[in-house]
């Protein structure tokens, strides 16, 4: 007999999508002296730009005191909500932040799950634009049980997110009889590396408080922005800033530090605090972590020249990645943050159906040991974009491009 | 109108017993120099017996290498999970346990709530003797919608556990029409402090066997056995260890790190731990603290003196406690391990109801400035009986049972 849940057979045959390519790829890694032939693993949004600027500060921090060895407050010591609400607020353009509008939890996947279970009940829904993280369908359905309604972008359109695209949506799933809980965005945006302009922000934090519903602002790029348009936090648009706007940050993608699960929300809604507190004891930060992230954050010179390395790293590596598919013949969304670029292989397709898109991965996975993830995991409307990570060591990423030009040759 | 959904709205109406009156005492905390008159906290089962041993080893610890800076299999390192296997394997008297059946995750109530998850479908019930830790209602019920339905133990009998009381307690629940997927014990048990008998942990291994039910053994005071009764793993009693019985270990109580936040599952239902995988990505241990503990489980000289240590200090406490308990007429159960002892208050009791029982604790909480936990916070079956926990100081333990034998000289 089964000894499992229903549940819990329902959520194991449903594993997020990009989980079985990453780890067939760290069963066989690349590596360019140890192991040549490995695969280049482009899939995983992973910060690989910071170790040389990490290493000497994670082996120079202190466990300050015994009562660190003890229990805290789940959702974070009220040290460390200080510190990220005065990091968030100085990114936000914000002067104060109060730390008890601040949850710390086990990584961003861990707080959206927690704002899923607190916001919607069990098939209400949340509306996200596609192509979108497939992250998101884990973090919100699988154990959070809220539907997703995609709010399709195209490339006609250049992918272009509008106040108007959100409202249609939303007004055609009430029709349909959803209930929408909440609109739910990733600025900057992954997969697609768009910065959002200031006045989208704007008017979708006025639209969805019109339509009485929460907005989520996923900013975990925050800090990975590089191009012309400037970064804004949803967190300091308007003010006072609305209750029904909540903004999510974490130490993943800018700090190179995804191993370290740690994740923060910042909203006035108390209610929502309260719920998120209580949830948090079953998804807490270790007190040995938050230290640490604690005495990262108050060097602020560290942070500074980390953050601003990081910025100028990806920028190269992002204009070399582009260039190099581009003389593959494969055009690029003109990404201005982020860690990936969001590719048109589409030409190279056999036909224009997603069983071609998966094809395509396949050929690329296995003749060419390489790693990208088609737009379905991404629910991308249209079949044959792929987003390719880049935020790799120089041979690593040099190796992948490679590759991926030689397959595209064969399949020319 | 509320923002948040009916399930957050429950779970916030139903927090653990213990939570308030610890932060409670939090908010104004006794200290023999800096706060005096501040509350004595004995309601919280911490470990403050081990920082002169834990800070230097706190203090020395490396962040060895880049790949630990980024996703790992969420349910703990390869090397962390060797390492947690080769040690609960020692203490269990096994010579080889197999990594690939251990789940590390963020504590144990994560363990407890995710294995719930995993066992039982909403409403689906697990047996547990009482009085038991409060935490197992939250654990077990708020979020993964067990029921619990509770074995009752009497005074009379010395609180004594057998295989019949569970049998008894099986039949009728399932007459009632109760699906009952699991028995848990707390092994050594908390609040009682008794180490179970060898033979009747193998006769509820061979009763939840029989009865198609899944055992799950809560073994996370292994180490705080200071008694006759020599502690026997239910890891390593049968021999092929039986699929059904799943054991539980974590950081906090034996290492005196609750901050942590670091559980551990044992398994060899290969279904079960598919489940607790994946769930894992909901409440996973930073990289930062796996390498941490890994480091602190490695040096065995350390951990060995450290767990020795701890027995002798607790052996210690545990009688000093227990005699200044007797001399205000405080009969008490001899707890051989654990960091609380179970101690009967019934003769100071005005009635003997749940009512007066919460008002004596009131009368010590605000009078005497000091939190000792009401029965019923353990589902006790008779009013009057409290855990006292003792692995403070000694000035703080000294003040606390001071201030318990003024209270009781007032309400004599």
């Amino acid at each position: 007999m089964n000894s499992i849940s229903k549940r819990a057979q329902k959520f194991l045959e449903t594993p997020p999508a990009q989980l079985a390519p990453h780890f067939a790829c760290q069963s066989d890694p690349f590596n360019p002296k140890a192991n040549p032939e490995g695969y280049v693993n482009f899939g995983t949004a992973e910060n690989y730009l910071l170790w040389d600027l990490l290493e000497s500060k994670l082996n120079s921090l202190d466990f300050p005191s015994e009562e660190l060895c003890h229990y805290q407050p789940m959702f974070g010591t009220h040290s460390l909500r200080t510190r990220v609400a005065k990091f968030m607020g100085a990114y936000a353009g914000v002067s104060f932040l109060d730390p008890e509008q601040i949850i710390v939890a086990a990584g961003c996947s861990v707080v959206l799950d927690m704002i899923t279970y607190s916001l919607c009940n069990p098939g209400e829904a949340i509306l996200i634009p596609t192509p979108y993280y497939p992250g998101f369908d884990s973090d919100l359905k699988a154990k959070a049980e809220a539907k997703v309604i995609p709010i399709p972008l195209s490339s006609a359109q250049n992918f272009a997110l509008t106040a108007n695209l959100v409202s249609e949506t939303l007004q055609t799933a009430r029709a349909r009889g959803d209930i929408v809980k909440a609109l739910l965005i990733s600025s900057p945006n992954n997969p697609l590396g768009q910065v959002y302009e200031e006045n989208l922000l704007r008017e979708l934090i006025e639209l969805t408080a019109r339509e009485n519903i929460q907005l989520i602002v996923d900013e975990i790029y925050a800090h990975s922005v590089f191009g012309k348009t400037p970064f804004k936090s949803a967190l300091g648009l308007m003010n006072p800033h609305p209750k029904h706007v909540h903004t999510i940050y974490g130490m993943a993608k800018d700090f190179g530090l995804s191993g370290f699960k740690v994740g923060f929300l910042h909203s006035l809604d108390t209610e929502l605090i309260a719920a998120m507190r209580m949830l948090c004891l079953f998804g807490p930060v270790s007190t040995h972590t938050q230290t640490a992230i604690e005495q990262i954050l108050s060097d602020e010179p560290f942070t500074q020249n980390l953050l601003s390395q990081n910025r100028a790293r990806l920028r190269e590596k992002c204009a070399f990645t582009r260039a190099e598919l581009a003389k593959a013949e494969v055009p690029t969304y003109p990404a201005e943050a982020g860690v990936f670029v969001w590719a048109d292989f589409s030409k190279y397709l056999t036909h224009p159906t997603a069983e071609a898109e998966k094809n395509l991965a396949e050929i690329l996975f296995k003749k060419g040991k390489v790693n990208i993830s088609p737009g379905h995991f991404f629910h991308a409307g249209e079949p044959g974009w792929f987003r390719i990570c880049y935020s790799y060591s120089e041979a690593r990423l040099g190796e992948g491009l490679r590759r991926i030009a030689r397959v595209l040759d064969l399949v020319r």
